[in-house]
């Protein structure tokens, strides 16, 4: 539950202020093009067995990154890495991931969100897969809809408007339990607690709550014992829900879509997360930032990588999810794409994203 | 700026609570089946010079239609209509609205909020060609953009992410002015104040200040005097910023999706309005709701929207919006319906849409 990992990154020290303005950065400063494999993410490459050693001056440095000036392109390194040492999507060279380690038993769950105040980023896709590629690595994990537009609930097959017990009630009536609310999600090892608009009740009545802000977390304290992971996602707002989202986890992952002024709105992200850790719940980590919709067939995409890097260091995963990917038939399947297209890339990129992630702070 | 209409109609008098779960509505009992003409939404119809009269006694009674209990079916009448008069698409006889009247003076606008905490049901789609119908009748038009996800914005056509002055800057900044961040919108008489993430700052930054449900009402008074209608696209929440917009309008529309549950949430909508009207701002009234998606093809849709009009009565505009509209073009082409393909059924709808507006609550 520790809010360290082995890839040594976390907000609070490495990641610097970004300007809410996201400028297109400068033309590269000379030297030898960078090269960004296109063709896969999870290709291993030959690395020290450190690891967590090799990427840590890339651009890991808050003095240079934050400006996006010029002079910081020259840290956006990997020019001088020896030629046998390829390069993943994010510029870096891509560490061997361990194979998670089977669990035989479960519980102490990690609890993280899906947090970003912007629409459309990937937050529901990715609590779902993550979640999935987590279950089928032996995890116990229950998915928290958390925003009462409920398209984590839809995206799993439910009607959520046809529901009358969902996490609103687990919030608002003491007569209500988690096992009243908590629904198989269609994929072994893997819950949900559904919302519908009935959440936007909460958003208002909370408000004059004693505690209101710990809400959540005291509705999730009964499910930490039986599960591994608890994935919430949250709604595009940085509102009480949200609030009461970053109270009640360890961990953030952040997606962000890798666009130029992708950025926008990020540095209000990072102090509200801030201002919870120091007021509200001082275990709060960001556990990764994950870049989402890439294009490294482009080079405005791998631009775009290459200052999520700068900014946020090795915070970055390794693993990005790539715009070609379609989502859309799995959403419409009601499951997972790991279920509905299991040897897709789709797929392949999230379970190694959940290699990433009980690397960095489940398993570590 | 009164908020009596011609209509008669208001949410204070005439509508009732909504259940939260909004039940399929019990089988049709007995009588002939209703008429729903499903090619025109504007078809004039024979009805009696004083349309505010006829459909009076419809469904507005309040005393039987908030239980959705069976017998409330037979006040959905139609039935003992004489044959001339043909119904609309909410079954009530389609009134002869005037048209609207020519205007030399500009100023004293009617603020209108498009209010709704479910997201997909038409609020920016219908703000932005509702506001280009109103700005072809010659009306100035001030466009609100209100929601950080900055929907209106990019469907006028702009990149919001790119704009250094938005609304957040006018409410946040004393040395912003109007003019600073009002943009043309492409449309000759409507303007619009963009909105991006930014404003996603305004909702935690606010919650601290003194009048902070007003800050909005103080931002736009400049605006009252230069423009006739000013139209506020909400975001999908009850939050502080829907607050701030409520407070800062005269009328509320509703825009509500015409499939079952999609009553989902109004109560609580419903309450908010009320509760703003009540504290903040006595003026506040609702100017109408707007069925949209609506399938008169099917007997589910026309069962919504009898179910609809019996929860609501004359508050229901006699406008629909069509499933069968496809604005996607539009929304591509970064400009309103009526502009993009002015002769089309989704643009008649709309300007039809104007005409009650004007009848309803401007012109009146």
């Amino acid at each position: 539950m520790s809010g360290a990992n082995r890839f040594g990154s976390r907000f609070g020290r490495g990641a610097p202020e970004i300007p809410p303005l996201m400028r297109p950065p400068a033309p590269h400063g000379g030297g030898e093009p960078l090269q960004f494999p296109t063709a896969t993410t999870t290709a291993p490459v030959e690395v020290p067995e450190q690891p967590a050693e090799q990427p840590a001056d890339l651009a890991a440095d808050p003095a240079v990154a934050p400006t996006g000036a010029p002079g910081a392109v020259e840290v956006a390194t990997g020019t001088e890495a020896p030629d046998e040492v390829l390069l993943g999507p994010t510029g870096r060279p891509t560490p061997e991931i361990p194979e998670p380690r089977p669990v035989s038993t479960h519980g102490n769950a990690r609890v993280i969100s899906m947090c970003n105040q912007k629409g459309g980023v990937g937050k529901t896709t990715t609590t779902i897969n993550l979640g999935a590629s987590l279950a089928e690595y032996g995890r116990k994990v229950l998915l928290v809809d958390f925003d009462p537009q409920g398209s984590l609930s839809v995206g799993l097959g439910l009607n959520p408007q046809q529901m009358d017990l969902t996490i609103y009630n687990l919030l608002m009536q003491r007569d209500v339990t988690l096992d009243d609310v908590v629904v198989p999600s269609g994929v072994p090892g893997m819950d949900l607690l559904p919302s519908n608009i009935d959440l936007s009740a909460a958003e208002v009545q909370l408000v004059h709550e004693v505690g209101r802000e710990q809400t959540l977390q005291r509705t999730l304290a009964p499910a930490i014992e039986k599960y591994d992971v608890i994935l919430i996602d949250c709604q595009p707002s940085l509102g009480l829900l949200t609030v009461n989202a970053l109270t009640a986890s360890d961990g953030v992952i952040v997606p962000l879509e890798c666009e130029y002024f992708a950025l926008r709105g990020v540095a209000l992200l990072k102090t509200t997360i801030d201002k919870v850790q120091e007021r509200l719940n001082p275990r709060l980590t960001v556990d990764g930032v994950l870049g989402t919709m890439y294009d490294g067939r482009t080079l405005h995409g791998r631009e775009v990588m290459e200052r999520l890097v700068e900014a946020w260091g090795d915070t970055v995963f390794h693993t990005v999810i790539r715009r070609t990917i379609k989502f859309s038939d799995s959403t419409v399947a009601g499951e997972p794409i790991t279920n509905y297209a299991s040897s897709s890339a789709g797929a392949e990129s999230y379970r190694q994203l959940a290699k990433e992630v009980l690397a960095r702070c489940l398993d570590a």
